[in-house]
């Protein structure tokens, strides 16, 4: 029997003491624990990995705090568009959800992509019409509603800005692309970087890492981050690790960084620390600001990050919780 | 002064001699010379791998016989939706399209995301709306329907089946997934495989790889493949080399593939040709069949397949164009 492993994260960013209130905080750790509750449950029961990480991302999923289900952030026509991916390192399968609107819980759709389809990543009108011949839960944007993204959307609009991320209550923005420019002259990301995640390893040690986001606020074009690809955002395989990623998606594509760990122990025979710190590194050498969750199939866990703060838990070897929110 | 080299493919799959006409045959080989011809052009008078990887993949575009451009099968419900990525290997920066309509060459939309934009990859209705803004060059659903590709369409439908790839004239089907079943048990796709792609190390040594195809026949739910994602189907950076693939997208997004061959150079130290054929190994025994082209900073040309054919071509040391079909 193996040592069973899980770690969840809730975004990533510059996350400043002096503007979070000692109640918010609370409920932000709170939001941690309860999924890493629920992760925990079935993987001390000796269930899958991948329902550990699934039933984690829900229960983030359904928190409106973070940045993905029920509390995603609007894009600019003043929707909830949603990604998401989940990956099974046993088999390495892996399915995956772009664009997908009114869907409750978007990790169970990327999971249906995964057991239902020869597919990998279904976009758009596609992916809802899968969701609905699936008849996976809905819901209305009434309950994707949350007055404080809609201020943030009409906040964004009204500077004419995009916003990468947010809960911060004064994020900085990124200039909207009015005048055009390449990404090395974007300025980096100050505010929150919303994405949750969960890797886990399970009795068998067998692995899994899953991601689900709410996107970027007043989001335009039909952008796509790292979330719902496989070997940026998401990956998963027994002989290496299981990898949920959160950041400034971007960054994380050129990278290709939750493979890239997987990359570095395959070939290098770096450990799963080592590895995790490495692809860390590298994206802040290349202005990626954010950081990542990791689990080998030893149940050692990793969860480096480059930004002032992470959203962040993992269960230690005494089965204690432990949440983090800065450095 | 570098060694400059360029390589090209026009997809792979099962290509029967047998029932390849010696006037087809010279079609396709006079397609994949003449876009050999025209990047060689640029790399010769010290142009930029960029803008020779981007010139060649424009001539596979125009030309119906590949399936990218001009020559894109159809989905489901008759429509032609294409995807295409660039990444260039000095900057490491990479632009992408999926779905888009009525572009006449999405893989100069793909560099307009990549140099007009702070995204890497843009879909559906917001990358058709990026073109419209960029004024890129349009074409009416006539330019793209040729009756060759809509009687797959029709003959696909009648069958219930999605077809992964075409050209060949009585291709292997894939069963449509009305009873779903997981990516293991799909047949081996054994008709031939749609994309097209480049790959260019120029004077300075600068590195590039282009991508871009018309999909799957067929096709539903919003489908997107290996050929738009950074890492899976494309991946440029000078210190190690530039990929571009082509076959059967979902094993090369599980495999990571184009990526996976740059990180077997990086954290192995494995020379160009052993990195590229070690990934297309691995991508056989997953079942993923297809291959890669592939060029490093010394000029050393790669293009590896693990299926029965694949158009290929490249210009050899002494600047002669080899144009190649079966193995």
């Amino acid at each position: 029997m193996k040592k069973i492993a899980l770690a969840v994260h809730g975004g990533a960013g510059t996350i400043l003491k002096s503007r979070m209130t000692m109640e918010l905080e609370n409920e932000y750790r709170s939001g941690l624990r309860a999924a890493l509750e629920a992760g925990w449950t079935i993987l001390q029961r000796g269930g899958m990995s991948l329902d550990a990480t699934e039933a984690a991302v829900v229960e983030l999923e359904n928190n409106p705090l973070f940045n993905a289900g029920r509390g995603a952030v609007f894009t600019h026509d003043g929707r909830n568009e949603m990604d998401a991916s989940i990956m099974d390192g046993a088999t390495r399968n892996a399915g995956a959800v772009a664009f997908v609107r009114n869907v409750k819980n978007p990790i169970k759709l990327a999971r249906l992509v995964m057991e239902q389809t020869e597919h990998i990543l279904l976009a758009g009108a596609g992916a809802n019409e899968f969701a609905r011949e699936m008849n996976v839960e809905s819901a209305t944007d009434e309950y994707f509603f949350t007055d404080f993204r809609y201020q943030q959307l009409l906040e964004a609009r009204r500077q004419h800005k995009i916003q990468l991320d947010h809960t911060a209550d004064e994020p900085e923005l990124i200039e909207e692309s009015e005048s055009p420019k390449t990404k090395s002259q974007i300025p980096n990301p100050k505010s929150q970087i919303g994405t949750v995640g969960a890797v886990a390893c399970d009795v068998r040690g067998n692995l899994a890492a899953a991601t689900s986001t709410g996107g970027m606020t007043n989001k335009k074009y039909g952008r796509v981050g790292d979330t719902p690809l496989v070997g940026a955002g998401t990956y998963a395989d027994n002989n290496t690790c299981a990898v949920s990623c959160t950041g400034h998606g971007e960054f994380f594509m050129l990278a290709v960084a939750a493979y890239d760990v997987a990359a570095r122990m395959k070939y290098k025979n770096s450990g799963l620390i080592e590895a995790a710190l490495e692809t860390v590194d590298y994206l802040r050498d290349i202005g990626g600001e954010g950081g990542l969750i990791a689990v080998d199939a030893r149940g050692n866990v990793a969860l480096p990050f480059n930004s002032e703060g992470m959203y962040r838990g993992f269960v230690n070897s005494d089965g204690e919780i432990i949440v983090e929110i800065y450095r």
